[in-house]
């Protein structure tokens, strides 16, 4: 038995879901539970809205400095959304963890299988609808996507939804309060982990 | 990604603390809070005390019956203690486990390390006090036990702590009502890994 140290106090959570099963609204209450809990700041080439702040909403880069970015290694992962680019820079997340911040990382399930091959002590979390036929109720509940949109969502949420097993925990957003309770557990049982509570068991040893 | 289904809704919890940390207040805490906790139920070659019930508090076996069990390989741990056996049988916690119920075992470092071997889906914590000054505070508060007998818990209590490291969680009982906050949300988040919440992907995914 032996102590494996991790050199991050803060967490690193990667959080996926489909569109429709509450991700943001389950997000937004964490924060708020949550003042150690931040949101991962992303690099884009796309240009900021009138309401966003470079460092706040998103880093704004040119395509030559994402370039130079992707380059030098810089991302732990970056995509191509209609020709604009995102990425996550490992140095921002570091920096935070380190500094004793937990990381809340929004991310799509091709983004998170990238973040899972790179051993980065993440916790992968995925929030499932009930079903699918309860997705399809609130998207259209919504009102706001075309029909079209609708199926196309309910095509990619079975996508998602079938690479949910490697994911660490699943949290199933039936009940709004029993998921926020669940995901306030899975992040105070992460804070206890064995190499996570080293600094503690090398004190009470002393 | 491929799933991990567990065979067991129900959680094995090995718990294990130097003495005086709290560990049994703190059981008890739980069984109040979760009433599908359950602590496992020892089988033992001590008479029954006048106010000990069999297969409720143990299960009463002559040392006949136990050397049968221990041939047969019914225990996941078994010890001797002062004369008396006391084994944990395999039988007991698959079926509590199977039916849903979740197990609390609470065992000394020595059976936890034999458990770990095992590969049971157990989950190990390990209940930590904030020193051993603190822990000697406790056990002269208690003004039940010689001087003899607290130097013996001490030093057993170092030993015990050294081998903490192997344990999944660490759970330091300095504020009662934060170790019993996080003893919670381990048993909640630990529900909501995905190898035990297969059942519900699926239903999801129909």
């Amino acid at each position: 038995m032996s102590c494996k140290e991790s050199p991050h106090p803060g967490l690193l959570l990667v959080i996926s879901a489909p569109s429709g099963a509450g991700k943001t609204t389950l997000s937004r209450k964490l924060f708020q539970i949550f003042p150690s809990l931040r949101p991962s700041i992303s690099c884009t080439t796309r240009p900021p809205r009138p309401n966003e702040r470079d460092g706040v909403d998103y880093f704004f880069v040119d395509d030559a400095e994402f370039d130079d970015l992707v380059e030098k290694g810089a991302f732990v992962e970056w995509a191509n959304v209609h020709g604009r680019r995102y990425g996550t820079k490992k140095a921002t997340i570091d920096a935070a963890r380190a500094a004793g911040t937990d990381i809340l990382l929004d991310i799509d399930c091709q983004g998170a299988a990238i973040l899972k091959r790179q051993k980065l002590d993440a916790i992968f979390i995925f929030i499932l609808p009930p079903s699918l036929e309860e997705l399809e109720n609130r998207l259209r509940k919504r009102a706001t996507d075309s029909e079209e949109s609708i199926r196309l969502r309910l095509h990619n949420a079975r996508q998602e939804m079938a690479s949910a097993d490697g994911y660490d925990y699943i949290v199933i957003n039936d009940d709004f309060d029993q998921a926020v309770a669940e995901l306030c557990a899975i992040i105070t049982a992460e804070h206890c982990r064995t190499q996570r509570r080293y600094d503690a068991l090398e004190k009470a040893r002393a």
